[in-house]
């Protein structure tokens, strides 16, 4: 069995590509990979890799990660500006003794040396979403930070590896230096070759107060199927989180386990997500919330599936 | 009920301050905040704030969170140069709706707009054994990585506040920008006022692969005693780590549950730790593990407690 599951319909590109590479043989670790190089690539995606929107300073800064679920070895860059593919950043570094998780300034210098691809990462289209969120917010239409789509994948290959790794341009209008989950292992991520994997998208301030990756997987462990997982590990993270503050950030969670059996779950709508296995072909799914927390999901229409292209590539309004 | 753990002796001046807030009827925040910075202000501690030991490049590189167990609001800088108490920069991070985590320049630009004191982080017997390290490495002698002592803390009040705090300059010679478990929530520290909180000291890299700080306040919250948890997370780490890669790194954790009760665990010789709890004066204890893995404690001796601070100021020989 292989498969693979990813956050939101950006992925699938990603995700076809990996499924390919599965279908041949290759590794967990190079499909997840190029899946994600491939969301990374895409300019009209504002929330990852090239074309991803900026911090407050207008500058883009980027944060990925790797985790090998056979060795549970780990590689993260975060605050990275100016490389086209921070997951491969992240995965070269996973295969350090030490130094696995490398920031900022340390992080271009290492990429550097290791001769990744330098890129100016900002793109015309994102400037002009910063001009124009620039105007909303001075004009208090809009919270800075609203938008905030990462993707995480796990992915199963045909001999039992589980990798898991995400991408992202973080929070739109962020401090600069600012880091969410996406680079924090048991909070954007986790995988465990004996269980499975697991991967958020979100509040990443949020995420991270339960390491929400980690317990998923240790709920798998415990012998839930993953979807189960998925809800039991949002839904109370979510109560806890209202009971607490008073409100709860998006909390979006996607989880695979070693038997390539699959599960997603959110506290919000409009949550989307791409699955896959063998035998069943990569399909866009969206995610509905019951009043008790379930999580059903339908295959997205082609309606659904054209207007999200339309409205990615659409004119920004200035 | 109050109580106060800490990793390490070097701790034991930094709680005897936040035991006394304590009886006064100080929040567990103000108490943690203060006993970390007496650490991060003494200059022979060699692996905490001032006189904390360099990176590759004789920079300090300075890692400190703070935990909320009420909220479970976190605050944490990564990589930050020449602020003499981080700890104080994490905390006040915490207190932000978002970008509670910040890294490198951006964490120094927060500080700077905040007012904290700048300070050079860098002293002559840091450079010194900088030197020292650097003859050694081309000799062959030592590892670039051996030595990396973080302080970690949890603290209790009377109210039943429970918060965690960390501060490390990190992995002496390590990469520029590399961050290790310290300023991560779940493998550096975790706190929850339900159940109790824990911290961690050793490999960073190795301590994030089992987000163990949250696994051992799960483990509570299942109604285990800190130390059992403790015991329990340390030796499912270490056994999966041995297992998967051949070694694991240093793992050495500290806990104190809702009720006071405390425990330690390491995988390591030499693990000392400082606790106190109503009625309990701050004492030193050192770690035994036995062949089971099961952990026993001994107060420190005088003649123990001498010899460290011997060591800790002896004249670096260059």
């Amino acid at each position: 069995m292989w498969g693979m599951i990813a956050t939101w319909r950006m992925a699938l590109e990603g995700v076809e590509k990996g499924c390919d590479m599965l279908m041949q043989g290759r590794s967990a670790g190079d499909a997840v990979e190029a899946a994600i190089r491939e969301v990374e690539d895409f300019p009209y995606y504002k929330s990852v890799g090239y074309g991803g929107l900026p911090n407050e300073e207008m500058e883009v800064e980027l944060d990925a990660a790797y985790m090998d679920g056979d060795t549970l070895s780990v590689g993260a860059v975060a605050a990275v500006r100016d490389y086209a593919n921070p997951v491969s950043i992240a995965r070269r570094l996973s295969q350090e003794p030490v130094n696995n998780l490398l920031v900022g300034e340390g992080a271009e210098k290492f990429a550097h040396k290791e001769g990744f691809e330098r890129k100016n990462m900002l793109t015309d289209r994102a400037k002009a979403f910063y001009r124009k969120r620039q105007r909303e917010v001075a004009q208090q239409e809009l919270k800075p930070y609203a938008g905030h789509d990462t993707v995480g994948m796990v992915c199963l290959d045909g001999n039992g590896k589980v990798t898991a790794a995400t991408s992202t341009s973080g929070l739109f209008m962020k401090k600069k230096g600012r880091v969410g989950d996406s680079p924090i292992v048991g909070s954007g991520f986790y995988a465990d070759s004996k269980v499975g994997g697991a991967s958020a998208t979100g509040l990443g301030e949020d995420l991270m107060k339960g390491c929400i990756s980690y317990e998923i997987v240790r709920l798998m462990k415990e012998g839930l199927h993953p979807q189960e997982a998925c809800e039991r590990a949002v839904n109370l993270l979510d109560k806890e989180l209202k009971e607490r503050r008073g409100k709860a950030g998006d909390l979006s969670l996607i989880a695979m386990n070693r038997e390539g059996q699959w599960g997603a779950a959110t506290n919000i709508e409009g949550f989307s997500f791409v699955a896959a296995a063998e035998g069943q072909r990569p399909r866009v799914y969206l995610v509905k919330r019951g009043a008790d927390g379930h999580c059903t999901f339908e295959e997205a229409s082609g309606e659904w599936l054209d207007d999200y292209m339309r409205t990615r590539m659409a004119p920004v309004e200035e």
